[in-house]
């Protein structure tokens, strides 16, 4: 038996897997036998409105069973979509579709096994404590959101109390809140319970409150106990997909927990990590916050998904698919851009080959994936897995045979940790190299600065350094800039408000474009 | 292969039962092997405050474990805590405890395997339904509450909309929505998918509209798919027992699911059904709704738990168990007394004993459960198992050698539906039989009448009678009357407000002790 299998268990229709468990026993038992696998970023093009994807699930999905045809040990790795957005129309699942697709996509759309209520209850009990806590004379303000995992617009902004507090309170779907953000970040149910803990309840007199200084942690780590544990599933043509996380790239993570992950990359040669909404979003959260600040693998390689539509039915955008391409193979990310092609696009295969040549592509992966699944990639796939050092038979090479050019060596330098850097100066850092904005067309707005004082002191009270919390966008998904139609020596980006997230250790600033409290129209 | 087992999946470290599967199936094909298993109801005393409880599931987890000790197939039906509840502190969990508890009560207690969420997400979906309904100009009123599964006092009135609307709304917790008690009342998915279409979403101009008027259901039942499947876990001496359906007998149903009943029916031979609080809240639901109006089985026996404090301590509430112990062998259901020793109380076993001689009771059960379990019964239960007529190997007879009495055969008469009565009739009728009130002692409070009229003119418009809707009591559960320490001919109920809810078919009558939007104090 493999030692796996002691921490899987059957639930349902689907395998619930004890990922804290078995990478604690790794921890222990280096002698156990286990892989090194290699982490493939599934990413897209910016996608022209929130609720269109480019179909990064689908390809994940024909890209792990065209690799598995090929005699290659691929997994992947998904985030649970919101049941919400997708129980109330919104926005379809995401559990990809025709030929690529999980044997059971309605599990993963329809609340899988109750990860993300769990989530939910958890975060909504502390909102209860911190209640609590104003009622006995704790903290005077509450800071904590409430969540919903279904999308209501009016519950943006509430009052509780009606007729007596009229206590302002705002709602926010449940993946975008700080607990799931904990759930993804944390790598054992100690640390998650450290980042509860560490988690600011509200104010006393201006001061803030840490949930850990008093309720009993057991209680949100109880409801807990299984949404930690990733989800095992897997594609029609039998691939292991590994499901765990929250999605929302624009507002918050958007990334898979970072335990599904490991656990994945102990298991598999090649873990395919799919990462939500554009470059922009998902992409750069994995680089730059799970993989500078908070030790996940950066990845052997890139495959940026987008439609032909999207990419060049509109003239005024179509300069953000090759931003994104060439941004990540400026940073040493050997990138595989990746066409998905709708029914009745076949005829443009050509000239799209030609497009991405005349323009310094990879050979780009071309398909209608919906409708050939896997069968799609298979045969183009030569080039990527030789970039990941795959042999013939599958098989994976020393990692020496598999190095990286120079050039991508000498790139990869910038991994490094921007703990430390100033919050402005990282801002600047990131337009620049995520959104293509130069560093001084970033705008504050009138209200910016008031907003980063206010963090700044309420950071200095918790003696934490503003400047060591990781710094997450909060943006629309659908743009990269103010106005991404404007030419590029034109474009800003603009700083509206910061709010920091002390248990995840997450500093969000917000840009004018975005939706702060996340509550999607119903459609 | 029993039948049953192709309706069953391990779900973790209980398994999930398919009862809409499994029944439609014995419908289907009659000749299926099947049990015509007896109800036994386990009720209790009139708890002295809400948050502590007599022992109840203590009780029914002992009670089959003595029976099946003694030959019995016997199994037990529970219905799952409110994790809120429970996780905030404000109530303890209800998977027993000590020698006389289940296998896994963190499950029990924490969410299970995420039905009571589910519930959540689909009522708080048709909330965000109703929202747009108004957007969309369906409705102008929005008569569905929001639920959260853990308790807020300042969500009871919320305002949404904040700033701009300020649209009154109400929350409860998920085990009193609407929602659950039309899982707790529907056999298949069709009735339920027909409850949720019926359920009104709010008005237009005064006229109530209905969700199946303009929502696709599937999106309801989609998430429902999962939590419609009763749970079935085991005592820690190996004794079934299913776990479905919700908590809050005082404002809500508080019973366990009818398909999970029925299913266990199907497969023992004697079936211990818990109802919640006291008998007055509980057991008066389950036959006065569930047995009388919606089909299900008339208990065979029922067990009556108190605690010797709860009985005799407060000489103002002794009344209590004696009425309600008599009150169920006087309308024909042998009933036995069981007290539930704590710690030191052993003492106290004869006089127990005496004084429940003098009050004419059959011989009471006695025994401290939590130390003892299933031992502290098993000699006790010869009386029992011969009012079931159960044999000496613990076989079931034949219906005829255990035919009830001549005299309980005629108070039997009144198990009649009383649907068409008139709903002050029946307000009087239940006061009198459920709690001890001469009918003319039944008052009216100020502002009822008008609340009975919009009801009725509601109604009416929705082409209901209102008659016909079952009457449900909403009440404090530590109390039966408006003073249960006045003198008996003194005590009054008075009638407070009434909501129809058309899902359910359930007329909900507060009483003035009632809360009506429940959220429980975290303490």
């Amino acid at each position: 038996m493999a030692l796996i299998d002691e921490f899987t268990t059957q639930y349902g229709l689907v395998k619930k897997m004890d990922a804290f468990g078995y990478l604690e026993r790794l921890r222990k038992d280096p002698g156990q036998p286990r892989k090194q696998g290699r982490v493939i970023l599934v990413t897209a093009d910016t996608p022209l409105k929130a609720s269109r994807g480019e179909g990064k699930t689908t390809t994940t999905i024909a890209l792990i069973d065209a690799l598995r045809a090929r005699g290659v040990d691929a997994a992947a790795v998904l985030r649970q979509p919101s049941m919400g957005i997708t129980a109330a129309g919104s926005k379809g699942g995401a559990s990809g579709g025709g030929k690529a697709s999980l044997t059971h996509p309605e599990l993963v759309d329809w609340g899988l096994t109750g990860e993300m209520s769990a989530i939910e209850a958890a975060q909504n009990l502390l909102a209860s404590f911190a209640e609590k806590a104003v009622d006995d004379g704790i903290i005077d303000t509450v800071l904590v959101p409430r969540v919903c995992e279904v999308p209501s617009r009016s519950a943006r902004q509430i009052a509780v109390d009606r007729g007596k507090g009229d206590v302002p309170e705002r709602m926010v779907l449940t993946p975008a809140s700080e607990m799931m953000q904990i759930v993804v970040l944390s790598r054992s149910m100690d640390e998650l319970g450290r980042r509860v803990a560490a988690m600011v309840a509200g104010t006393k007199d201006g001061k803030p409150v840490r949930f850990g200084e008093f309720i009993e942690l057991w209680r949100i780590t109880g409801i807990l106990h299984d949404a930690v544990k990733p989800v095992l599933t897997e594609t029609v043509n039998g691939s292991p997909v590994y499901v765990h996380g929250g999605p929302f790239a624009n507002v918050s993570l958007g990334i898979p927990t970072l335990v599904s992950v490991d656990m994945a990359c102990a298991l598999h040669d090649v873990v395919v990590v799919e990462a939500g909404y554009g470059a922009d979003a998902g992409a750069q959260k994995w680089l730059d916050i799970a993989c500078r600040e908070y030790g996940a693998q950066w990845p052997a390689a890139a495959v940026v998904v987008t439609r032909a539509s999207t990419w060049r039915d509109d003239p005024e955008l179509q300069w953000r698919y090759p931003f994104h391409v060439n941004r990540l193979e400026s940073i040493g990310i050997p990138t595989f851009p990746l066409i998905n092609l709708w029914e009745g696009e076949d005829g443009q295969v050509d000239s799209l080959r030609q497009t991405a040549r005349s323009l310094g592509f990879r050979t780009p992966i071309v398909g209608n994936l919906f409708r050939d699944g896997g069968l799609a990639l298979s045969g183009q796939l030569d080039d990527f897995v030789s970039v990941l050092g795959i042999g013939p038979t599958g098989e994976v090479q020393h990692a020496e045979s598999s190095a990286p050019s120079a050039v991508a060596t000498a790139r990869m330098a910038d991994k490094t940790s921007h703990r430390g850097v100033d919050v402005l100066d990282e801002a600047r850092w990131l337009a620049s190299s995520a959104y293509g904005v130069s560093e001084n067309h970033v705008l504050l707005k009138p209200g910016f600065e008031e907003s980063l004082e206010d963090a700044r002191r309420l950071c200095l009270q918790a003696e934490v350094n503003i400047d060591d919390l990781a710094f997450l966008a909060v943006k629309s998904p659908a743009t990269m800039t103010d106005d991404d139609r404007v030419a590029q020596g034109e474009r800003t980006v603009t700083l509206k408000k910061v709010d920091p997230h002390f248990g995840a250790g997450l500093l969000h600033v917000s840009l004018t474009t975005s939706l702060t409290t996340p509550m999607p129209k119903i459609v």
